[in-house]
């Protein structure tokens, strides 16, 4: 008289538009198919989404990278969250390799918006219940959030990919600015103790936001330099710290960078700034006409695919990263 | 000892990137300036504002027109919002004269999204407090919201220009689909009781949103057609119906519509369907490219202005609509 | 040394005092029982509720239908739901055969309530996790609740009763007002493409609410005309519609609705207004005082243990509907 | 260029159906007028409200009584706060002389709802500010809702009437039950240091809620009693407290109470129960075919319109009950 | 293609370091282990805490009990929930078998906070889904928070405890002030009926919250006195309550009481009031410096585990207290 | 007929018992006094709170230190916001000159609190509208609250301090370690330009947190060091970074910090570590015994009153810090 059910759960995938390859890539890891859906932009911008197969009950990824135009894909995240939460699905957890609005994660002055937190807002609005992401601007992000942050760290695979193709011997890891000296000094323990350097800017503090110099504050002259940074996006900074630091003598010059946003000119100024080796990973698209000589990109979908496993699970994602994430 | 302060509140206009010209239009009506501003967008997308004046305590009106593209205007106005939020503003109302995602309303099959409602609780979760809008698709958005949505109708000012254009006799109001005549029959009211007709679409079941043919209901023949309409998207439909009229032996027809969203081929379409004019308001920029030489523009700044008023003053808004809004 | 369970889950169905016999023909399709529970009424009129079985993480469904005295049954719909949220049932999901307050789904003049958004919200106040409907006043009520709803249609039904009854070959569906033609284009396309046609009420605009006159717009004379309508409450309204029909030459008219509310004095004007045959489903208890000769009561039993099936097992409800739901 | 204004703010007070008379007495204490509004029952019995007065940016107060039938009164109030809320009102005061549902303020047995709770929650949802109430069951109900709640006391108007009436040297306060005598302490501090008693109800613990016999526990005999409770429902228990008073040999037996509920057949009891005098406060309309003989009825109005200008103009309601509110 | 996994839970228990005696008892009653963790302070008192294995899925339980300091054992809590919400916990139950501030459950006078409800609020902002708990100091307290509260009596065993090593022919039960009047009520019912007997205390109005005498109200003269009380703090009350009972006559005199605060000076107030035996059990920790001769504790863990396993297989609590909790 | 009051608002300032000191400093700087309240522990440390004054429709500002026992000071915050939300306070501005658990603001490895967001959240639960605060660990924790956050820097005043009292020429600015560099490069801006060295250290990823040596990056040798962090807690780091910059050829070392913490035993390291002055401020409480001989103790009250004076009349806070706050 009594109907009792066994509470099985079912793994899904979706995929927004905007980096359909990472999801076909993660899916194939996974061995299982991107859930087929219908998504179309009406005339006036607005997005529409529907999904083919019932998704009631799932457990559901959403996967939606954030190239330019940024905000269209995360417009398009949340309708798709939407629907998925007024379709029944039975959990939601985001996936947004990179994160986006990650560099406005504070008031710099007055009156200014925090868009990082309102994006973890309005994905929570939305119905997501998780989200898992990628080497985040700054770690402080994760507590934007109001519930599970999966946050992966791609260094592991791109410092094995330095440590593989160059000499640690010699390298100095550089932060191409003030802030990021704390992310350089894990690569440098990750390169077996190499020893750190920052390029310091200057400011006028009677005139806002403008740089007067550029010094290298530690040692580089005849070293390989690690150049590391979270993300590129139309690369000036570090193609400016590039410039800097052969001026200070430094010998080759590698790039290590997550997050390949390279807006234009980025491409054209990496290319030509003198360094020996720009190295990304794929968390966002890089379309041919992006890539250039210099250029390597790893891969980032074993991780996701990994993560995604540990938590449908209910393993450990932290076992992952040695306990660091 | 004590330390008391009468507690003025006063009243700033925002304006986003999207229509600043209706902004201008709204303030000079006030007699006000629109607050000044940076915004700017990184180059991967990313919107960046700050405002340049204290906005502490302030009855904060934000106006964000969202035309193409529309989610880039959506996300600047939720960034604004939590900009004011953060920045201390008394009260946030968000001027929407197009409501974005209005067609999504309901789940028109299973799995979608209902993003009208995904709209209004964004705007919720960056701050706002109240939504001022223009002509919803259907008016059960309202409902969407969890506070004060003051709702604005054109449908006095438009139907007051064909009033003084053409003669009311001979007219016959027209939906251009079933779903409208409801507003057809208000449009109707106030062209001095004029006879209503639409256009029947069949469909066949088996075959899901496909029209098989479009049939006139009520009287057309010899009729100025008043053909009216929410909004114009690309006109397909609209011109359709232009066709369909005329077919059955309409005489002179008038098109009437709230929101010229206006994409392409809009204007060309409107241009050289039959139409004998197209009377459409300013809630949308229409720029040069997309009028057309039968394209009468009405400016809605004044009821715009008149809302803001008495919404600041603690007026009454219902009795600009006389008790309908 | 770990204590691990299998998540097994156990559907309970538990019945408001409003509409028991709908209840046990559900839980009789289902081939479950209603859960035993203590309901009463204090002397005052507060509502006493107590299940006589643990509920502890059941997957529990309400269902309570809202006749009159409707507030009462809210009542006790949102104290059963929140004694099964302290009872520690896993999910709550709350089936409104007849959505209360689904009239007043938008401010139709200004300082008005929209209380079937506030249903929405009380519902998941007190801890609902879903809705299950039939036949919403509007569509866009969906989108008024926070979560997912599941919405039946009873079309399916009602126009395979008049298919199996009348010849189609003759019909004309017809909406008793402007705002139901969307409806009865649905209706036209289930009755083989039928034509169409409406009641047109017009109005002094300066007479707020008042109706000066009736016209059929659309081809009833010597048709067979299906009237159909969400709900009928009075039936003033539609008994109104036939005298109407009747006077433009209408053959048979058949009425057709989902819910029967049926207030007094709908049986006698029902019985008397010149209709062949009023065909209704059991959403509402229509007690036998309220039956007349030629109605026609359809059980909706079997979709709702449809619908309870495919949402406990995580199945399709949109397949039920070919899409639609 | 700015606009500034002073941000008055004007105090409304609306009235639910429930209890007109005790409405138009406290505003009669104010000096102001009941806002008018349209306030009417569909035939199924849902509820329509419309204000006939702007009610933006008001102070606004809605006093809604709650006697028989309790849910239709509970939902009146609902709805005429969305209606507020909607309207733009400033800050909404629910006054509910009588909270509804008080005496379900815990789980007695598992599997019960807390209906105390969810009504705060429903105010809340609605769009309450603010609940102002009189003589709670507990007081712990005022940590039900999540903002001020105003707690009024009509001890003292009691008392003194009983002081004024009576000699209180003879006086013995009792309490009908053993959860009521922390509140007949206070009646006995507030008569001059009056001795207590109780009536214990002693029960079977294996036949739940079943009394087996009634004591009283503290000196009766000859003494003049003064019975006390926050509310009289349908009378049983409080002349079945007279009876055992009287077979105890007490003398006089007065009967006081705050909320004179009185459902059938309270007042035949308490008139033939041989109490010498019922006072209660008009809390609750008490209409005449409810009145008898010894009944004594104490308006609340003045404490409550003192409360609400305290409320208004930021005084302190504290200082009206010497601390304790 | 598809992949699917049986969605197993497992119970883990945390324990906070208040009590970590209890919490080891549980475990040992349940055949489980505490999840090991770090908890340490920060020099400044600020609290870390980290779990040493994957809570990711878990069913968890988190036991903290709140001695002095218990400002600092709350926030531990909070801490714990949070991390635990980030990891990724499917369900949290937090045990608080004394439950803080519970003594702040109303405004006892104006500007008061309630604190027993800002605890039930914080729990459920950390992350809380539910609380159990042991004897509240008053059962509204289970309406503070928004979710199931599982309200566990230790009544069954203290009584028992009486019943095995007293006569009850002899015993009255007394409350030590009118407040607890109903649950020494309870007591008697769980004595075979024993009559009951209360301390009346006096107070000037004038002069708030000073007590101007005491008196026994009901028999006390050579009867055995069960004095009963939910917590015991420093004694002073119960102390002044066994003087009392002396004074007027009472013969032997047991003390009974759930959560054994024992804030200094108490066990040499109670070893030295007068009375037999003193009973209490261990829902606090009762160090041996607190411990005195007349002091009889009793394990509170197996209830706890008892609860503890019907939660986690969804069985009845409700039947653990035959119907009452 | 209505009854209309000027809206006015008073500034009231509320102090926890933390440090009261700094808060009667503000008050003195405002011309205000602090409001009377009675506040105590009880015996098991739960804490109770009662303002002496109404607080009904006060502009309140609750300052708050919170030193050892921290989470005594954090637990009397919130029950002071939860007697001023309860009492019907305006707005509650939480003043929290040291920010409580920000140093726990991301989750340094799995399975970890992040209590800094959970601190934002319990002030926002128990009824803060904004948090004003100084020199946060990170900045990002702004965006841990859901509101306006009014975060002060003490740069301006500690730097003039340095500028005032030591020739900027020879000045080196050093972070002591790298997370702190971006601080450090403000800092470098405000004393004209100094340039930056950090201490390095170097870490084994197999054994985690663990240093394995300490190396200074950038040039000390013979400088003038500007040893600068945002707290001192128990010193120990800090008079290490002294002794490298000592080993490393560095002449004067300076300490400037804004939250002395100063745990046992920071006063005895810091007095003999070799540095010639430490400068703090008294955000924290810093008594007698933990001062030294080489300490200087700014005022923050300054700040914090302007601060105050510019939200309670809604001026401009940013254009205190040159737009930077």
């Amino acid at each position: 008289m009594t109907w009792t059910t066994d509470n099985q759960k079912n793994l899904m995938l979706f995929s927004g538009r905007a980096h359909p390859d990472l999801a076909q890539a993660v899916a194939d890891e996974l061995g299982i198919k991107v859930t087929p859906q219908t998504a179309r932009d009406f005339a006036n911008g607005e997005i529409f989404v529907r999904f083919e197969e019932s998704v009631r009950g799932s457990d559901a990824f959403v996967l939606q990278s954030c190239p330019h135009p940024l905000n269209q894909w995360v417009m398009e995240a949340l309708v798709m969250i939407d629907a998925l939460k007024r379709g029944s699905a039975k959990r939601i957890s985001v996936i947004l390799p990179f994160y986006p609005y990650a560099r406005q994660d504070k008031k710099h002055r007055g009156r200014e918006p925090i868009s990082a937190r309102l994006i973890a807002d309005l994905m929570k609005t939305a119905g997501a219940d998780r989200i898992i992401t990628v080497d985040l601007h700054t770690d402080q992000i994760q507590g934007f959030f109001d519930g599970p942050v999966d946050h992966m760290h791609a260094l592991g695979q791109l410092a094995g990919y330095v440590r593989d193709n160059y000499s640690t011997e010699n390298v100095t890891v550089v932060s191409p600015d003030s802030g990021r000296v704390r992310v350089a000094e894990k690569w440098a323990d990750a390169l077996n103790g190499a020893p750190l350097a920052f390029i310091h800017k200057t400011r006028d503090p009677l005139v806002p936001n403008q740089v007067k110099s550029n010094r290298v504050v530690g040692e580089v002259d005849g070293r390989t330099c690690v150049l590391i940074d979270d993300m590129i996006d139309t690369g000036g900074t570090i193609a400016g710290a590039v410039r800097v630091l052969k001026d200070a003598g430094a010998g080759d010059v590698v790039i290590a960078t997550t997050h390949g946003v390279f807006s234009d000119p980025a491409a054209e100024r990496l290319a030509n700034c003198g360094a020996k080796e720009v190295i990304a990973t794929d968390t966002l698209p890089i379309p041919h006409e992006k890539r250039f000589d210099n250029l390597t990109v790893l891969s980032i979908a074993p991780l996701l695919a990994q993560t995604i496993r540990e938590v449908f699970e209910n393993g450990s994602v932290t076992s992952l990263f040695n306990g660091s994430a």
